[in-house]
């Protein structure tokens, strides 16, 4: 009997997605119904597969969602978060199972009573951060849990970064990824998480001066700052008695730094319009966040504000963005800030058609076992294949897609609203994931925590 | 006859507008009737005045607010500016006069075609900042217009702060109106202004440390930080023309550079509550927002952080304070830093019985006559007679009564929801408010704008 997938919105993250479904459509008796706004951007090779059908699906179209959903077994929806809801009220009238990548909104946890009514599994944050963070992170855990240990720091950072080969600006970035949440990063909310039994809150202005740096082997080093609320899992992985809980996200070492020049400017803000903006040069742009004086260039106020010596490396990172150049003009009407700067990155850190992107992780579990303090660190790269095949597409849709091809085959039974915390979904897509390359590796080392000695602060 | 004032909300800045009227009540033939939610907390020497009644009126009461406003001629609103607007629609319904020193909102304008059929007078923004400042400003530029001129620059300034004789402490600052807004001041918005026909933007955390001096004969230097938004005006004030509008708030000189310390701690910060405030120590609270370490104490860590020498003054600043005590405690539950941050500023900054406020107002008029460029500076300190008989209490509420009496009196007569621009209003507040020692002092300066040659920058 074939089984039908209803996958609704196929944009940059599904190529792996698909590729994994349709690759295994003989053999496991899969159709793949691919329903998107703009159905003719999906690739003909994909379109025209035998097990394949592209339709037209405007979600907000009451019918045309209910009837391909009713029409279906499974439903995965790689929709922005905010309009999972309909999908899932519908996925609950309709008795099928739901799976996304992104995080649970508490309107679809509202839904969780009736879900497993429903005896459906809607798996949810199944993607990449949140998705293999918390399998990979769970997996340690509770390992280091059965043999009797107790978890005291937990530390998890991400980051979606370009591949070594072609990191060859002085950024060492380059957007792999939506853009606007990159300039976006960090803001809406004081950063919070524990160190050593401590809350720490950090202000968003100072979000990128309190970084932490990471090692990982053949890829030199790289740098984290904290995502704004590491505390939201601490229930969901039980870390209620850990010291240290920090999330944060990875950048190469000097990126932060660098960053942080644009909130102190101010054009990362995203709350006004500026005047004018549509005509504006990049120089007059940067001009707006300096003040005003009738003999000083652009360039020698901006070094003043951001006191910056004549031989900082983060000088050398603003003139390759071209942030003085008077001719290059924003041709945004009434841009945010955040806007104006974004279209200014992207003239520089847009990846060319060749380049590859790639994928770091990097966990720390801080543990004790039998009167001693232990350490695991794990560490993974993802390398993408090109920009179709991306390391990002590769970690968000490998695991969606397998999880979605284990519920139906009965591998992953249990109901419910959820995120794979569980041994029954982290086990099998991890070690599946193993052999798409995506490999932790694991290294045992000394614990140091941050307090090796009590010291009153 | 006996012309009747209703006068809404008795708080600390009725003081002066109470003893205006009163002591006319006679004279004027006033009868005023105080309504507020806590009539008992009103001076026996006012409630016991012949031509006073005290009653208890809660505004959310709609009999109790329709009755006592349909027994007046004329509403004076004290109440915080949110809660204007029953008070208007009932006095427009009831066809009474209003007067309020509150900021105009989009739903009070509203009513303005209403109020104008009805012929009435919604005075608002006639106390201090917004009230003297309208009218000292207008007053001026009409009478520039009047000559001829064309107005190129304006900037005005205003603050609240401790009489010289109290003065005493380093941070020359003390708590004279509402502290919350004093911790709050800056937030919820860029500031925004234009310099030489620049729109400039000027985000929170860099707020304070763009300041521009000012002298006032007689009591020294002060500096200035931007409002948050010195366009609203331009229209009013018909500046459209103008290369430079600031409007923006007084410290005296040293003030925002020590402030800036706590934004860039983060400790203002109002939208999230810490954990276990309640019994938290000064001392913990501020390591809340400094790195972890094991060995190094909270006074390095935050040396360190801020990058304060061992001679810098601020250091001193935080001191006073008693910042680092171990034995202060909050006592605040589920305290957000700003209500953290307001408890350890109140012990230190709340005026004593004894001691007296201070008002400052700073305005500079550049303009062209002639083909000439000119600049004149006005300049205003009031300072308090006592804790009740404050500076505040005096420029807020001498203008309130002055315009409710003169609105009774026929003097001021033009309809519409309105603020206090024009000449009909400003001419006869501004002589009366001479008498009462509020008195502006012009100075012609030469014109010196931002901009003397012309420069590309």
């Amino acid at each position: 009997m074939m089984r039908k997938i209803l996958v609704i919105g196929a944009g940059k993250s599904t190529s792996y997605l698909l590729d994994y479904l349709l690759g295994k459509a003989t053999t496991e008796n899969l159709h793949i119904t691919i329903g998107d706004i703009n159905p003719a951007a999906i690739p003909t090779s994909i379109a025209n597969h035998s097990h394949c059908t592209v339709i037209g699906l405007d979600i907000f179209n009451d019918t045309e969602r209910k009837d391909s959903i009713a029409a279906s077994d499974l439903v995965i929806s790689m929709l922005p978060a905010h309009f999972h809801i309909k999908v899932a009220e519908d996925c609950v009238q309709l008795k099928k199972h739901l799976v996304t990548a992104s995080y649970v909104s508490p309107q679809l946890l509202g839904l969780n009573d009736k879900v497993k009514e429903n005896g459906l599994v809607f798996m949810n944050e199944i993607g990449l951060d949140p998705g293999v963070d918390h399998m990979s992170a769970m997996q340690v855990i509770d390992r280091i849990r059965e043999k009797g240990g107790k978890i005291i720091l937990f530390e998890s950072f991400c980051g979606g970064l370009v591949a070594p080969e072609h990191d060859n600006n002085l950024w060492n970035y380059k957007f792999t990824w939506n853009p606007r949440n990159v300039v976006l990063a960090g803001q809406g909310g004081t950063a919070k998480f524990i160190q050593e039994g401590t809350y720490k809150y950090i202000p968003y202005h100072r979000l990128f001066r309190r970084t932490e740096f990471f090692e990982i082997e053949g890829y030199g080093r790289f740098e984290g700052y904290a995502n704004r609320d590491s505390l939201n899992y601490r229930e969901a992985y039980q870390l209620q008695d850990a010291l240290t809980i920090y999330r944060g996200t990875m950048r190469r070492v000097g990126f932060s730094k660098a960053w942080n020049m644009f909130i102190q400017l101010g054009v990362t803000d995203d709350t006004y319009s500026i005047e004018n903006s549509e005509n504006m040069s990049y120089r007059e742009f940067i001009n707006l966040f300096l003040p005003y004086s009738p003999t000083d260039s652009v360039e020698l106020k901006l070094r003043h504000y951001l006191k910056l010596d004549q031989d900082d490396i983060r000088w050398d990172k603003l003139l390759e963005l071209n942030i003085f150049d008077q001719t290059k003009v924003l041709g945004i009407p009434n841009a945010t800030p955040a806007q104006a700067l974004q279209k200014i990155l992207e003239d520089s850190w847009t990846l060319k058609a060749e380049e590859k992107d790639m994928i770091v992780m990097y966990h720390k579990f801080g543990y004790e076992l039998d009167g001693e303090k232990k350490q695991i660190d794990s560490k993974l790269v993802v390398t993408g294949e090109n920009q179709t095949f991306t390391a990002m597409a590769k970690t968000v849709g490998l695991p969606v897609a397998m999880a979605a091809l284990k519920i139906l085959n009965g591998e992953i039974t249990t109901p419910g609203v959820q995120i794979p915390i569980s041994k029954e979904v982290y086990e099998p897509i991890l070690k599946e994931l193993e052999t798409y390359g995506v490999n932790f590796k694991e290294y045992e080392v000394p614990y140091l925590g941050y307090n090796p000695n009590s010291v009153i602060t």
